[in-house]
Parts: C-alpha cells; structure tokens; sequence
C-alpha cells in the first residue's frame, strides 16, 4: 500500500461533468489499496473571472486582498470533489491551504512554501479517508492567506509528497506524458517512459510547457518522484525520476527542445576588459529584461563581441539599452536579429558520451544550416540558427539521435 | 470618536458598482473619527450559485463541504470592498471568520457563535485601519470552516459589535428603518425613531422581516444597540434598543404586525384531562410542524376545544395528524380554516397602560370584524380573523392607536 498525492489541473476540474470524472478515477486508485490525496486548482476561467472582478475595483489590486480573492477558486474545487467523492462511498475531507497548514513566506502573490504541518493529513489517511488539498495557497506565520503564483498547484502536489514521503506526485494533465519533443513538429516524436529531473527542467525552459519549472526543481531537490498523465486517457505516462545508475544504457539524448520566442542581440567591439560584462547586461536587468543566452568569445585586438539572446517582446527596449551601453563604452555597434530560434538537445547521458556536440553540428551541416550561437552545458547543447530552418533542424536531430525508432522500453 | 460595525447584505455589495459606492459611505464615516469594522456578505446570487452548483454533484451536499463552498462568497465580497477603500487612501484589511477567529460550534451550516477573538481586531483598528470581516462564516475547535445559516451575517455583525463593545451595530439594508406596519397596507405607516429589542423580535416574528430574529435576540441578550438603515439614502433609521425609563412617553403600541400565511385547526371536544394538550401537540410536532398561536378555552360538559395554528403549507399534513388524534382520544371532530389571518399590536407600552386589548377589540368591532381567536403576550396582543378583512382591521387599529399622525419625534 502505497502514498500517492495526485494534482489534477484547472481544465481537469473545469466542469462538475469533468469533478465527477475525477472523483471516479481518484476512487478507482483509492479501491486498488493506495493512500491517496488529492491537489486540485481552481475550475479553469474561474482564477481569472476573480482577477478580472478585482481589477474593476482596482487597476492594480492589492496583493493581500488579491490572494484572499483569488484563492476562494480552489476552495470551491475541493469542496465540490470531496462531495463527489463522499458520493461515491469514498470517504474523503477537504482542506484549504491555511488548514493544512501550509506555511509560506509573505510575499503575496507568489509566496513560497517553507513549512508543511503533515498532522492533520497522516490522521486522516490513517483512517481511510482521502484527502483533498487546495493548490496554489497556503498561510503566512502571521495567518494571511497567501497564493504561490501561477502554475502553483504543481508546486502544493509536490510539497505535499516530499512533506508525506509518498510513492510518487501524479501532475495530471491535457497531454499523456513528456515527449521526445514537440509532435507536431516532428510526427514520429516518442513519450519517454522516464526522464530525470534535469532533463525535465531544460526541456520545460526550453518551451515543452508540460510541468511548472518550479515544481521540477522543488520535486528533484527533495527527490519526489514526479509522473505527468493524461487525466481522462488510460496510460504510465513519464516519470521524472532522479539520474539512476542503469543511466548508461539510456539513450544520449531524452529530447529536442526549441523556442520561437527568442531575438538576439549583439554589440560589437567592446573593450575586453575586465567588468564589462556588467556593465551591459546591468543596464538590461535593471529595465527588467530577462536574458537568456549570453556567449562571449575570445578577444582579438584588444576588443570583442557580446551577445545575448532575450524574449522577442523585450527585444526593442533591450535593444535601446544597449546603444546606451554601447556609446559609454565606446563599442562599435549593435545588431540584432529576431528571426532566429534555439533549438536544443538535452539529455544527461551527454556526460558520458562524447561528441555529442559534434553529432548535433554534424546533423545540422548535413541540411547546410548555419550555426549563429552555441551554448552549452552538463546535459544540453543549444544552438541559434535561422527561424527558417526550425522544423528542418528538429527533425534531422531528432533522426540523428535515433528518437524516431518505433518503440522504447520503460526500464 | 466611537466604534461602530456596519454591516451590509448581499444586495448592498450586490456589484462592484455598489461595493464602490459602500466603500464611499464608510470613508465618510471613517474620515468623521469613528473607528469601523465592517462585516459584508457575499455579492447577491453568489451564494446561490454556488448552492447551485454543489446540487449538481450532491442533492444532499456534505454539510461540511458545502460550508467550505459557499464561505467562499464572502470572502470574495470582503477582499473587493477593502480594495476599493485602499484604492480610496482609507488604510483597511480583510478577515475571514478563520482569521478574526469567530469560534462557533461545529453544527455545519447552521453554526452558532461561541467566542470572538478580538485582539487583530483591536490591534487594527488602533492602527487606524478599517477592519472588513466576512459575514455569515466562522470555524470550530478543530478548524473547520463553518455558516451560521441564512441572514447569518447580522448575527456576525452583532457579534462582533458585542465582543468589541461597539457604541452601535448598523445593519444596512434596503428599507430606511422599521415601520409602525406595512406602508403597502397603511399608506400613513411612519418610520420608528426608536423600537425596543422585544418590539422588534415580535414585529419580526410577526412578519416585518427587516432583521433576523436571531440577531435581534443576540443584540438584545449583550445589549448591542442596533440601527436598521437604508444603503443607499440617508437617513436616521431605526434604533433597536433596551427598553428605557422615558418609555412611559413613548406610544403605547410601537406598530402593527400581521401574517397571511396561517391555517387555524381545531379539534371539538376533547375530553378534559391532564396531558391532554402534549397527546395533541406532541404528535404535530414529531410531523415536523411548526404551531403558532395556542388556544385552549375553559372546558364545559367536561370537555374542551383545542385550537392553534401553523403555517398555511402545513394545513394538510397537520390535519391528517390531528384526526388521528381525535379518533385515539374520541374527540369529536376536526374543524380547520385556511382564510384566516394574525393580526397583532406590539408595543412595550402596554405593560403599563390598562386596557389596551380592549381598545383593539373596540376598533375591531367598530367596522364589524369578528375576532375568532385571541392570544396575548407581556408585548402583544393577536387576533385571528377571516383573511379579507386584514387591509380593514390593520388600518382600523393604526388609527386607533394613533399611529397615523403626521410626525413622530425622536425622543
């Protein structure tokens, strides 16, 4: 008999039609023997129907007030699953996050958990009954109601199993797992049977929106093993799981991620010395821009060449900061480009296998795609190339990296 | 500089239109030097929505869940009026029942207030904040949230005014204040300046439903002034409070209640013998019904006449019950009548003026209405006669009592 904490999304619970369903499944799991309990989010629209009441009041809502507002959507949800689970002969209580408790910091809107009281739940489930959590809320020491931000409810399943010790946090979703990359990119595109946490977060960076990246890093810090499912289709989906010793007989490479919503900049001879790096991306983050790539090559003759990479939404202000920049420290020019794309291999067994790199170039030579940016780390080499070329490269690098084979083995 | 709760109904809050126009009148208040806790409840139809929506998975929802669904309305309405007085400049916080904390007992959906913790509360309002608390709700010992029923908000209100020692409690609502009867039947009807808590809880009873009889009594048991206004006008209102010594120059009768939803009963001879009144009652009531009036007459012939009433839905049911009875106890018969109406004089004046009863059947008399039934209290005195003559009989008796005149002063 086993703990499970499953966290069933707002479009999983976004109708009674849909609540019932959910109870149905949830009392199928709980019939098979296990312990279970139950993170639900708000019925999807609802979280924005209450920011939209809010913001006829207040263009800018108060953070306290927003969050007692907004948090009543999950509240409505576990009343209205429990019901249906008490229907059902499954014996089963709801819980707010303030009545777990769940303790967070006090910063409204997109606290963080720091503390959750298992009490409550572990005599509850002691005595059969399933539990069903609130997500995306909690209570700071003072007893306001706090709300983690979006995509929280990931985040509350995946507190919940560390703070339980349970089996395994089941996200359940409107995809039935984590794919090589995306299918409609590239048909043959497989669901992995399992990948590991760090994969799993330089694919979710990179774009496959599957998981909230926060709930990855919070799951593979306290080592919760993580499932994404389809919520209304049968299947194992994929475990996100901790880099097992049996790593080696795993393929290289776990997937191809990619993003369309990039545009890079570059400002061209600067004085290579040594604080200038600050001084261009400074000014950048101080306009609240967010960087992604940065690569900087050697020198020559004294100067050299810095470039950067930024959401396409940002790129017009990046871009007038960095002529700022670029006139104080007396460089030569600015360019940009926001017809490009990234595109990525992850996979930790890259460790272990060399060349993994020059397979990637290689594959993307073979279709005489040109190579702007290179970037690497442990587990992920990314690469800029031309917007054009974005579905060409996906699937040379997918063939290449034998993803496309008809069928993998869970291990 | 006094304290003051202000408590205003679903349709008060009813839009974000109105929620404005609530946070305008509290700042007037505020900015006048009075200290302010406002206590709301959930935007009108909110509670009926999620009624509503709990019926879609449970005709018979969890009564725990359900409390936690529909608390739910009001802590929408509590955190969109705080935010519309901050927006203001008025410095205001929120609470819910958890977070005040209003302890009740655990009897979900129909809870009762044991204690309130007023320390947040106090600290508050010593800040200068406006404190905005959720109606209706509360939770017990072990954290459950609970609902203290319907109209369950002026009890919050009155509560909290008893446990701060409020200099009042204003209950806004859509009428200016209590009438001396319903201006619908007596055009003359006039506004009271000031009511007793007994007056009200008999007019209430009786059907001028301005209040809820149970935060009438609550008010009158901690002796919380309360004043009836009206939203949206200003106005006085009316003052609900202890019976004082100048009541000797207050009228005699505060106003005339009636009820058109009555059915008398009757059984014919029944035998004149101890217990007799339980074995007839005591059945009715086990088929759930509420009686009204009660009246036995003296017995003759060693037998008695029994009769009372219920209300209107019930007439059949209790009919049944009571022939029954009269077959077990060998009454006579069972005579009923549905086209009758309670009229009643309220009036803590009456205590100390003789005669009053007979200045009401006087009044009668004078335009020929025949009194089948009286009944009479420390406070009131009813009579149930046929239903066509209640138009007559209430603008009869509001003459007679003076109540017509043009003005009545506050005293």
């Amino acid at each position: 008999m086993a703990l499970i904490v499953q966290k069933f999304g707002g479009t999983s619970v976004g109708t009674v039609e849909r609540i019932e369903q959910v109870a149905e499944k949830v009392k199928k799991f709980r019939e098979g023997g296990d312990d279970i309990v139950v993170v639900v989010s708000a019925m999807s629209g609802e979280t924005n129907r209450l920011i939209e009441l809010a913001k006829q009041v207040s263009d800018q809502p108060v953070p306290r007030e927003l969050d007692v507002m907004i948090s009543t959507g999950e509240q409505v949800t576990i009343a209205l699953l429990t019901m249906a689970l008490i229907k059902r002969g499954v014996p089963a209580v709801s819980y707010t996050g303030n009545q777990v408790r769940i303790l967070t910091d006090s910063a409204h809107n997109k606290a963080r958990i720091l503390q959750i009281d298992d009490q409550k739940l572990r005599a509850d489930l002691k005595e059969g009954r399933v539990v069903v959590v609130a997500g995306f809320q909690g209570v700071d020491e003072h007893g306001n109601i706090t709300t983690l931000g979006r995509g929280g409810s990931d985040t509350t399943g995946v507190a919940l199993a560390a703070a339980l010790k349970a089996e395994e946090c089941q996200i359940y979703t409107d995809v039935d797992g984590v794919y090589t990359t995306d299918p409609r990119v590239v048909p043959q595109a497989q669901r992995l049977e399992k990948i590991t946490f760090e994969e799993m977060l330089e694919m979710a960076s990179l774009g496959s929106k599957v998981l909230q990246i926060r709930s990855v890093e919070f799951a593979g810090k306290y080592n919760v093993p993580l499932r994404v499912l389809h919520s209304f289709q049968e299947g194992p989906g994929t475990l996100i799981t901790i880099d097992e010793e049996e790593s080696m007989e795993q393929p290289i490479i776990s997937g191809i991620a990619f993003n369309r919503d990039e545009a890079k900049l570059t400002i061209r001879g600067v004085p290579d010395i040594p604080g200038v790096a600050f001084k261009i991306l400074g000014p950048v983050s101080a306009a609240n821009i967010e960087v992604d790539m940065i690569v900087q090559n050697v020198a020559h003759d004294n100067t050299t060449d810095f470039t950067f990479t930024v959401h396409r939404n940002d790129y017009q202000s990046a871009q007038q900061v960095l002529e700022n920049t670029a006139r104080e420290l007396g460089a030569r020019e600015v360019v940009g480009d926001t017809k490009i794309t990234k595109v990525s291999i992850v996979g930790v067994g890259m460790r272990s296998h060399a060349g993994v790199a020059s397979r990637m170039f290689e594959a993307l030579a073979k279709e005489n795609i040109n190579i702007q940016m290179i970037s690497t780390s442990e587990i992920k080499v990314s690469v800029v190339i031309e917007e054009k070329y974005l579905e060409l490269a996906v699937r040379a690098l997918h063939t290449a990296f034998e993803l496309d084979a008809p069928a993998r083995q869970a291990d």
